[in-house]
């Protein structure tokens, strides 16, 4: 019963119940399946989808679902045409709650674990900027087309006074070279489109949204040959040392967190910066 | 006594036993050596070196009598002109015995420990097509050469609904990059030559076999002038992780393997290839 | 109070003490820092700075001393014009003192430990040969600029009979790939200026120790903008793995160290290097 076929005759698994997804999506993050099952889900908090505690528990729930219908797939994208997602919200590590920045930060680390271990295939679509926690969610899919541009990506935490978590780094590690990741994440390297392919930081460029997406969609169509099951198995186990490592440090990572982000120094270092990011609204 | 001289005139160990090695040999595996110690283990199991419980056995003890001979390396190559080795023979996994594919499966253990981790230097001349078990083998020497031609090489166990074990994985994030071997491992990709060379799965291409037997010594006499002691230890000190990981999880492993091999799916998935490779075989 | 802090108007930390280094230097290093709180630390143990128990100690030293002096970050260069570092003294290691053997062989990895985890920003100016010892300083910095010319660099130990600790094979892996670091070490290549840029083993061309220097402070400035502290402990936690291994097995490595170099093979075959390199200088 509810058997996966390893072998059809077109390659494909069947869906039987491809629906409207969005239906039960929340406002900030719109999902939608096409009738070949490759979901997409677009990150709608504009204007500039910074990651706050209800957008991250949006696109965990968008994930259960894609999980749940069965999609062979899903693409990660945003609905803003210039940024595919600005990071971590400020807001949400600024004289935090103590119970609410808790939630926040133990949200991302469930997000990072569904997102990075998924069985389905998982590919972004970035068309826009994606520093930071942008960056992160990219790199946690499986492949990356990047839209042509003055767009950048990349891990840039140093530049705000941050270290990156551990499993920021594995996942940096996971997709481009030790050395590079060194060299990133040190000088909080924001990469070009031409500089992140060159590293391997992005898999292909594209023309616009449009076409990313339709790129996106071949790379998941690429296993469509391939049992699932297997693919599964064999992405969950070659990424299973950091899936490993943030599973059994989840509390530890928090506390580090949390230390962190409540010393005088950081708090003060987001202070100028939120000034800094008010002077800029102000002028225009 | 028993004296590895470090230092001798020429830079070469002095072989004193050197010695037809094939009569030792058993009929699947043909063992020689040449006038400078290099030794050749041609896999003979015709038509396209399956791995069998028989074949891994035959390899296993060539590599012993290599190590005996105190040969300075060992070149592994095929007496078939299309392919370098099938991988694992689907026989023994298809309604297996459970004693037979338990010393099946072991073996393929200690062949892989044997070969990843020898004292001696290893080359592949990889002269056909390489999948699968085909392409272990080769990722386990120190170097490979491949003939040109329509030869593709990868590790494309899930297009057969079958997981590779982690220190296949291992063994292919030994050779290319992590990001690379994500890839490879997931999508089944099998390698042309041109793009095994590009993404480093072989060191160089040679024009046919006795080119790339010629091109395995090379490698082998750049050896020359290093201690072997020296080498020998670097390598396993290198290699030392992924050693000791199967060594220290031998029996999970097995375990892993024969829960998988004997579940109905992967049963299923084996007898629709069998079925295929029939009608193939059928129609010639 | 002695806060750090992490955004001043220029971008840069200000450094109230800055003052003639080498004051507190011994005769085997120079220690200097420039009006923008950049460090240079020369070795001139000439001819080839050969790191014996005294260099090691002393570098060690000017290392505390960079650290508070609160420079930005420290400069590696040689007194000598065709000598980066010859790598460890041959002749700590032939019938050597048991204590101070050990000695010698704490300090190296104390001074590893120090320089491969330091806050501060390093970087190598390579005026010269780097084999061995002298090739772990340079991958031990953050960045490598090397003067185009005959030099050479890598970790050749297993052409001395010698086997890289696994604290030098985690430095190369931090470096360049695995699989190249696996060729380099067994093989004991030293790699062309050309080879080195192509790997990844040094980072830029100088045309002459001036512009080498010249390019480290361009690489150390990269860092004007970004806090100093999230700076520090991202290096220190992306490199964390291969500190704390080291950290972990001291007394092992310590242990092994001896073992290997106490024996009479190794001492044999130091003997005839030593010899080879008396014959060496007689004809000249």
């Amino acid at each position: 019963m509810n058997a996966l076929r390893l072998f059809t005759r077109n390659g494909r698994q069947f869906l039987p119940n491809v629906r409207p997804m969005s239906a039960k999506a929340g406002p900030l993050v719109d999902l939608s399946v096409d009738n070949e099952g490759i979901a997409t889900l677009t990150m709608q908090r504009l204007p500039v989808n910074s990651l706050n505690l209800e957008l991250i528990q949006e696109i965990d729930k968008g994930l259960d679902e894609v999980a749940n219908n069965k999609a062979r797939g899903v693409i990660l994208t945003s609905a803003s045409s210039s940024v595919f997602s600005a990071g971590l919200d400020i807001m949400e590590m600024y004289k935090p709650d103590r119970k609410r920045v808790e939630q926040f930060w133990t949200s991302l680390q469930g997000l990072w674990l569904k997102l990075f271990g998924s069985k389905f295939i998982t590919a972004a679509a970035i068309n826009g900027h994606a520093p930071a926690g942008g960056c992160l969610l990219a790199m946690s899919c499986e492949y990356r087309v990047m839209v042509n541009g003055k767009f950048t990506t990349g891990l840039n935490e140093t530049a705000l006074g941050i270290v990156a978590p551990r499993w920021f780094m594995d996942t940096m590690c996971n997709t481009i070279s030790k050395r590079d990741a060194e060299i990133a994440l040190t000088t909080a390297k924001m990469f070009t489109v031409d500089e992140a392919i060159k590293v391997g930081l992005i898999d292909e460029t594209a023309t616009d949204k449009a076409d990313s997406i339709e790129k996106c969609k071949q790379f998941i169509n690429r296993f469509n040959r391939i049992p699932p099951l297997a693919r599964a198995f064999t992405k969950q186990k070659i990424r299973g040392d950091a899936l490993a490592w943030l599973q059994k440090n989840r509390q530890a990572d928090l506390e580090e967190f949390l230390t962190f982000v409540t010393s005088p120094k950081v708090q003060q270092s987001l202070e100028v910066y939120l000034e800094l990011l008010k002077q800029k609204s102000a002028k225009k």
